[in-house]
């Protein structure tokens, strides 16, 4: 007998954040699938299930093990943090499972860092945005590039995922000068740090100051666009319901 | 005593989907005020509290209501189909909370249309993506146009909302046509009506098909990268893990 795989979006860590889908998949599942750190924000009784973890690059790796144990009959989900489908592993299971057609594949979404950050700031995209990951490791540089230039160029609020890292000091400071070179430096912006994690930080400024700061991969940015204002500490990106 | 104000996204409506912050903060509640159609989402045991609701286009007057009541120490919540930010209340709260400063707010993110409906369709924002609305009612068409524009040249997946209604039976075919002008026909496309509710359903076709579909408001459209491949019947933007 099969099987069933979920991809699970279990949100920023927080339980709060947790669907109620989400709970009912990890519950239901044998074996669960991560990135250790990941497998870390689960609370105690997920921990004690049969738990496979491997680090940042394993991700064929383990969706490979993920599907070979739901063919063989286990339920199995793999969890992402955020949602299943951004950045998330939701189009790398479903690559992969040509060769498993015989896996039910469920995808249950959960709150991406783009969401829970944006509350934590007020509503910053509270009209169109775009979103775009700055890590380099999957994707070259000169397509983050182009696509920061047609955000900006759009008005679009803009969300960044993967700031920067060690690896890649410069990618920030690279980003907003180029969104600044069509919204200026005085275009509203924010971060949040650690969403829903211990240490949880946020700081609301303007993009000016935002390409100087020292962020890291746990850092979710949001750029206002043209209708972003800051209001009592908070960005807010509005559709004007007839209100002045 | 001042009340608290909750401004809550329930998600598309299935209780699956809900957050369990989201069902505390409905739970807490002794008021629910919403738009009439997603007041009638929430399960019952919701609907037999307090209810203001209105219909579309009274939404400045009940966040107004909502901010009086919970000032005058009834604990609120403001309820938003998907999240609460996007395209939500959470950025019309805090514009009217300027005059309601002794009222605590709370925006609780909710899974919206642009997750929900991604995880029905396979994994159509598995990278860098970009949400537009196409309804012109609090957004000139002009604006719409150039953010379509600068999406496609950006070569974003594309999430539309609001596609189309009967008083703008055009946007969809029109957004579709600007979106073709750099992509081609034959892109990766799809949509899903009525997410996580009675009568759902999806498709998965190609730009050139959709911008002669007719859909509604409770459709929400996906459009692929040039990196979005479809598969099994599942859209599937993928990043490239090292896998062939």
């Amino acid at each position: 007998m099969k099987g069933e795989l979920y991809v699970v979006g279990i949100g920023p860590g927080d339980e709060g954040y947790m669907t109620r889908d989400a709970g009912a998949a990890l519950d239901k599942a044998e074996l669960i699938v991560g990135y250790s750190l990941y497998v870390n924000l689960l609370c105690e009784q997920y921990k004690s299930k049969s738990i496979y973890s491997t680090g940042m690059g394993g991700e064929a790796d383990r969706c490979r093990y993920a599907l070979q144990q739901a063919a063989s009959g286990i339920n199995t989900a793999v969890i992402c943090s955020g949602d299943a489908g951004v950045y998330g592993m939701a189009s790398l299971i479903l690559d992969l499972s040509k060769e498993y057609e015989e896996v039910d594949i469920n995808i249950i979404p959960g709150i991406t860092a783009a969401l829970s950050g944006a509350a934590k700031l007020g509503a910053p995209i509270g009209n169109d945005f775009a979103v775009i990951s700055l890590s380099t490791v999957l994707t070259p540089w000169e397509r983050i590039e182009k696509r920061l230039k047609c955000a900006a160029e759009g008005d679009f609020a803009i969300v960044l995922y993967n700031p920067m890292s060690h690896h890649r000091p410069d990618t920030l400071k690279a980003a907003c000068d180029i969104i600044s070179g069509h919204t200026g430096c005085d275009r509203a912006a924010g971060y949040v740090r650690n969403i829903g994690r211990d240490e949880e930080s946020t700081e609301v400024t303007t993009l000016g100051k935002l390409a100087d700061m020292k962020l890291d991969m746990f850092t979710t940015v949001f750029i206002g666009s043209s209708d972003t204002g800051i209001c009592n500490g908070k960005m807010i990106t509005g559709r004007k319901y007839g209100i002045e």
